[in-house]
């Protein structure tokens, strides 16, 4: 009983990330149960994704650029925030406590992939650096090899432009989890990076 | 950096089952980078599903009433499957040996949440038993309470309608499980449908 239509959805739903046939299906078959007005919206969103932008500041995505955190009077422009996706950033701001502005690397070097540090836009990060006469950058790369190997890099050019503040989000144990689960990597950098208690 | 384009369409995969907020992020950035084509296919299709129908004969969702599987010269016309919902038929066919017609009762019988025999379209389904002197019909209704309970109403009402085939799907241990794992229901179903070894 497959339809073409029917089909083309399904077809649309499983090239996602992490969907496969059978959620796919499952999906399809809610979408055309849902209301016609949310299909319609949903399909309007999607086109819509068309008038997302990259930032001339940060180079995140957004419909207007410069975009309204690199516009916005009460962020505190000399605290600057390195990330490798925009979709961090949305992270970050889900927590609601950091109040400076960020920059997108859109990657993270790796030498094994051919990404090197012209890939990564840093004559815009420094004239952004210079420009703000920023006092704390925050490294919030993921914790893996080529986070690692990119926050090192970075540290270096911060220091030679003389930044007060460089730091880098901390590494090792999830909050919740159980230490016997840990893997030694975790458990290592956990180690070393032990916080006093006073 | 929210931005009001990309909050829409991760407001709309949220509401999907089994998305939460973080996995619509994650997808609403996958769209994001995109091709545009996919994008314009994927709403053009949710668009499309407003074309579809349900089968004036088995009730399935459809392009055209009646669907291709009622209106096909190549299947058994007196073999009939029973089952829940339209996408159990897409589970049904990708298996692909089965090739009988169909029947959606679009829900299952349940007291408990009011859903009483005229709320299946009951006459329907014996107008059909008749149309095709239907010889065999095979019950694929899940095995719970509310399929047991729907299985075991229509089996009186096609005895009285003298079918002469009347069957249910197995239930019992899924291929690949373990008995150490078995809940005691399913266990002792397999032991009741238990199939002699020749």
């Amino acid at each position: 009983m497959k339809t073409a239509v029917i089909d083309d959805v399904i077809a649309h739903l499983s090239r996602l990330p992490g969907i496969g046939e059978r959620s796919a299906t499952r999906l399809a078959f809610h979408l055309l149960r849902a209301k016609p007005q949310f299909r319609e919206g949903f399909a309007k969103s999607l086109l819509r994704l068309q008038e997302i932008v990259l930032c001339s500041e940060c180079r995140t995505v957004t419909e207007q650029s410069p975009c309204r955190i690199c516009t916005s009077p009460i962020r505190n422009h000399s605290t600057l925030c390195v990330v490798e996706k925009p979709s961090d950033i949305y992270s970050i701001e889900r927590l609601g406590n950091f109040k400076g502005i960020y920059f997108v690397l859109h990657g993270l070097l790796s030498p094994m992939e051919g990404v090197n540090p012209e890939d990564l836009a840093l004559s815009k990060l420094v004239e952004i650096l210079k420009k703000n006469s920023t006092q704390e950058v925050i490294l919030a790369l993921n914790p893996t090899v080529e986070g690692d190997a990119t926050s090192h890099y970075l540290a270096r050019i911060f220091n030679e432009l003389q930044v007060p503040e460089v730091s880098r989000l901390a590494s090792g144990l999830p909050t919740g989890s159980e230490l016997e689960y840990a893997d030694q990597i975790t458990l290592g950098k956990a180690f070393e990076g032990r916080t006093r208690l006073r």
